[in-house]
């Protein structure tokens, strides 16, 4: 207590335990004391300290709250154990809840919803994998296992699951890095698969875990700058299909593939520009007619399988082939083979595998999560992320066992399925079946299809993910948002789909950090005729207190900014100081720290509070702490910083903070009046 | 607009039109509004929009805030330029403003501290060197110019520079991963100088972009574990010197030692034990007095030179070391040679001395910033964490090219500067000089010194980094807290000291990370007869309002705990709804969102709320906000979300809203009594 009370404060002094008897005769023995009360004082409320939570308890709440936040056991509550593992059984597998309650009302919808996105999927499957440099075999392949697994398992009822460009992209340019697809294509495809088992390994552990939140630390604006560049770069990718190129880059970024498209202007084919600009301007206008009239969206939905249809007859009749034009040729017949034992278990490609399998397992699940919550908000019915995450996870493990590569949800299919009026996961499995009937039958049919229409179709589908209006939201809204967005799309634009990604990680980690490091603080003032006090700043009305300064933090204080806190509050001191030395007023007396916002605290905080309390007596400043909160409480007693401030200069409220001292203040000048007369 | 207003909700959206009318009338044009105005409504006050800030401003406030939060250029405000340049060379050199208001009061105080710490300095450098895997006189090299160049540009008054025990045992472990000390040691050597010129170039860089803070991001608890941890694990690995063993693992965890200890026994010296034991006895004597009577604290400070002095002079007379008892032998004599040609700047060492330079300089850097800030709280003054980088970081660039390795503030020495009444860094000045006179003259004299009271020295300073206090108060005060320094603790006793740092920087993030993912949320009641509503759990005195539901979200709302936000405010709802529908009460009508404590809000943010309102529209439950901040109604107005929600529903407070919501729930219950009686 000693360094408390400095030398030349004896009016303070005394004025405190003036209040002190008060506060403490009020809540304690009451009559006697209250006859210090200045009588203007107003009823003064005691900050509380809540009862202590033992242990044990306060680990299960924290448990909960981090890990059950959406408490998915609540219906498990109070139940005969028989229901609890029907429930449980009905949690694990969501497909038995919804079969049970199947109506035939729902089937017209869910066929034509799956029919539908199985037009979309099958020619986007073709394209897709020969972004991750896999023959098209596997793309389809990848849209037969992982959508049943998932219909069986997953909560949403609009994903749609199968092979996306961006995860498909990030997987060929990393597995490129390692090993090259054409002169090592065993090799290469084992280390893919190996890759898939590993993503879905992952996002099954984020999601058995529930760890589920790590995905929310990528912030929607690098997401839509890093959609954006992505879309972007794959779209630029396709010029080499769509030209006939034949050397092209294995680079991702701008320039390269600038370079690659101008100086090998000697390999463009103009047939083959000609049927990819024809089908592309068709695209285009299927997708313009599906987005103006709502009813008519099955147009944009058949667009590609129709493109696909058109173009492979128009090659069969022309034999244009003949004239350079690259087609399709053998897809590999049949269902998918095992491909157990072509994983990597050990040697050095299992790392290799691994580390490319959690980053694309990581990247696709972001995907999947954002669509799942973007149709549950959209229909209010509630998605549980991590039994998401499980089912993903356990489908591509599955994927990589039977030859299939990462799957995961698809923003363009689940939006048609969506518009084709699905109502259950059924429409996957309407979908799976037509890949199967396609793998065992229908690959043949393909053998004409020119690749340039598979560029224009996969064009067409990635520039959907440039989100203009999100942008330009974000940069209406949050101009370093904007900044953020930015970085994450010129790093995947210039540089690389994994540098972006990295980008946009960084970028979004230290929003957060700086976030929590440097919070905000506000001066506070009092709004006209009312005991409220609001940021000066927002009210310019609010008034001044003089002699007071109010200070309120708007975060939980940490050893990450206890620092800063401390600091800035002194700063604040300096610099109202420094105004009203300028304009004669009354010296700042009582710093009022308003505490409301201060969720928690640590000892590295105390400590700072302490080393402030000190820097204000130096100056002759009382500190003064209004509401601080339970926890807050529970940790200034259980540290004896309620003694050693004092109990009486806590306050439940800023108004009766600031009535307190300014009667304090008021007494204590005509005490000075007083003493200067004697 | 219109999915907010759902099918069945005409009472409640004829009572918002009146509403809306009321207060918008209140503020646009005043009387014939006012009519539809229940008589019972208190006056209400409009919750502002800040005048908004141009982007350039918001920006540069942005950077001060990050950068410049202690406001170091303050004193250069509006002073004529001849003064700024002045101020400036002041600021960078402040040795040229204390030494210019130098008097010679200040000399006795600093002669006499510079002289205890030096005799403290040249044991311990001798003995650092050896956790360095170093010869001695690069310990004593460390001690002669990094605090040359500290006392030019350092702000701190009471810390001394050089080498330190936990930073020598990080760069000797790290080191020796990469060459053998004994086979290579040239080598070994070049690579120790080159990862001392990267520690300070990359604590120098840190401190010239003032990124400072980044050093904030290691919680007090973590440090305390790891500090301990480090402190037990040296002391043990001196059990080497301390029993004369020869085969002694480089491990540092605690099961290598111990087993070192015990299977090496027949190498065991009791001749060099007993030296060892007696001197260490004899420090702890002399530690104890020095603590117990502060006046004799310089019976510790002289305890380690006068160990040195009598073991020494004991070895010579009875030439014990001819019976095992090992001696440091030859030390270089001369004066720091340069090293600038012996720092690696090209090939693989580069690389690896630039990452081990890396750790060890940071790690060195929270040492010092630690012992800089609680001397400048122990005696008020302000010391600038950004200068102290540069300071320190340029002492080990320079020391790195005159031989030095890594330097930095040492808690044990500054405590002794501190407690012998040095006044000024002149006191590292004064070390300088001395550690010169040894360098030159009397490194022959350590000739005889057995290593044995060496090694008590190490174990009787490291111990002292064993805080017990700490510890207890983080037991007492946040068990979580206590798990987080135990873990780190752990990690440098069992494993290693740099397993024990990754855990202290990993505990420390994920806390961070976990603060923000997972905001503390709270119910709200009213305190009686106030207008006052706080957290029921704290004042259980507060009561709940029949149909109206307080939540408070004590953290800003962005895109890593939007979704958390609206499923834990859904399941209040769903909690208390189930506990009003046990209880028969009136179910929830209005569900008030504190938002004082909401810093700021995001896009992601405003998504969630509108998802929030839509669900909750969904369960005939209107969301209401109170008191949002400036920062937030700014972007709830840019991104349209006040007109979304409806300008009504927004209050100045919760004692508002809650008037407002109870007299429209009278109101509609009245109006559908009215109704069925028609």
């Amino acid at each position: 207590m000693a360094p408390r009370i400095a030398d030349g404060e004896d009016t303070e002094l005394q004025l405190k335990s003036n209040v002190s008897n008060n506060k403490l005769g009020d809540i304690e023995s009451g009559e006697d004391a209250k006859k210090s009360v200045p009588e203007n004082l107003p009823i003064l409320h005691k900050v509380l300290i809540p009862a202590r939570t033992p242990l044990v308890h306060g680990l299960k709440d924290a448990v909960k709250e981090i890990f059950f936040p959406d408490d998915p056991f609540q219906e498990f509550k109070n139940q005969p154990r028989k229901r609890k593992y029907l429930l449980g059984l009905l949690y694990v597998f969501p497909i038995l809840d919804w079969g049970w309650n199947y109506s035939i009302g729902d089937l017209k919808g869910d066929v034509i919803a799956g029919l539908t996105i199985a037009s979309l999927a099958v020619p986007q499957d073709i394209g897709y994998a020969k972004l991750a440099n896999l023959s098209p075999v596997h793309g389809l392949y990848s849209s037969f296992v992982p959508p049943l697994i998932y219909a069986a398992l997953g909560s949403s009822r609009h994903i749609a699951i199968g092979p996306v460009a961006v995860v498909s992209t990030l997987l060929g340019t990393q597995l490129r890095r390692e090993l090259n697809p054409i002169t090592q294509p065993e090799l290469y495809l084992r280390l893919a698969l190996t890759a898939t088992f590993f993503a879905g390994l992952v996002e099954f552990t984020i999601g058995f875990l529930r760890l589920g939140f790590v995905i929310d630390f990528l912030s929607h604006a690098t997401i839509v700058g890093f959609m954006a560049g992505a879309g972007i770069t794959i779209a630029l990718q396709q010029l080499k299909g769509f030209l006939g190129i034949t050397h092209f880059t294995t680079d991702t970024d701008f320039i390269s593939v600038m370079r690659s498209v101008w100086r090998n202007t000697d390999e463009w084919n103009w047939q083959t520009a000609l049927i990819g600009s024809f089908f592309l301007v068709f695209l285009f206008i299927t997708k313009y007619i599906g987005k103006r009239y709502k009813r008519l969206f099955w147009v944009s939905a058949l667009g590609p399988l129709a493109s696909v249809i058109l173009a492979t007859a128009f090659v069969k009749v022309t034999r244009i082939d003949r004239h350079g034009v690259k087609i399709v040729q053998h897809i590999h017949k049949g269902v998918n083979p095992s491909s157990i034992h072509e994983l990597f278990f050990h040697g050095t490609y299992l790392g290799k595998g691994a580390r490319i399998g959690v980053v694309a397992g990581l990247v696709a699940l972001t995907e999947a999560i954002a669509i799942g919550r973007t149709f549950a908000a959209l229909k209010d019915y509630h998605v549980d992320g991590n039994k998401e995450m499980i089912a993903i996870g356990l489908g591509n493990m599955a994927g990589s066992c039977t030859s299939c590569y990462v799957a995961t949800g698809s923003f363009s299919r689940s939006a048609v399925n969506y518009n084709a009026g699905c109502n259950t996961p059924l429409t996957n499995i309407v979908m799976s079946i037509v890949v199967l009937i396609t793998l065992i039958a229908l690959t043949p049919l393909f053998y004409y299809t020119p690749n340039a229409v598979l560029s224009s179709i996969i064009i067409s589908a990635v520039l959907g993910l440039v989100d203009f209006k999100a942008a330009f939201l974000i940069w209406k809204v949050d101009k370093i948002d904007f900044i953020a967005c930015l970085g994450a799309f010129l790093g995947v634009f210039f540089v690389s789909v994994e540098i972006g990604l990295l980008i946009a990680v960084g970028i979004s980690l230290t929003k957060i950090l700086l976030h929590v490091t440097r919070p905000h603080t506000a001066l506070l003032g009092k709004i006209p005729e009312t005991n409220i006090y609001r940021n000066l700043l927002q009210y310019p009305d609010a008034g001044r207190i003089p002699g007071i300064l109010i200070v309120r933090v708007d975060s939980s204080i940490y050893f990450c900014n206890s620092n800063y806190v401390r600091e800035r509050t002194l700063r604040w001191v300096n610099e109202e100081g420094e105004k009203i030395s300028a304009s004669n007023g009354i010296s700042i007396q009582y710093a009022i720290l308003e505490m409301s916002p201060v969720m928690t605290i640590d000892t590295t905080a105390i400590d700072s509070l302490k080393e402030l309390s000190n820097a204000l007596q130096k100056r002759h400043i009382q500190l003064v702490l209004a509401n601080p909160g339970a926890s807050v409480m529970e940790k200034f007693q259980l540290s004896s910083f309620i003694d050693y401030l004092g109990e009486e200069w806590f306050f439940l409220t800023v108004g009766e903070a600031v009535q307190v001292c300014s009667t304090l203040m008021k007494d204590s000048i005509s005490n000075l009046q007083e003493r200067r007369q004697l």
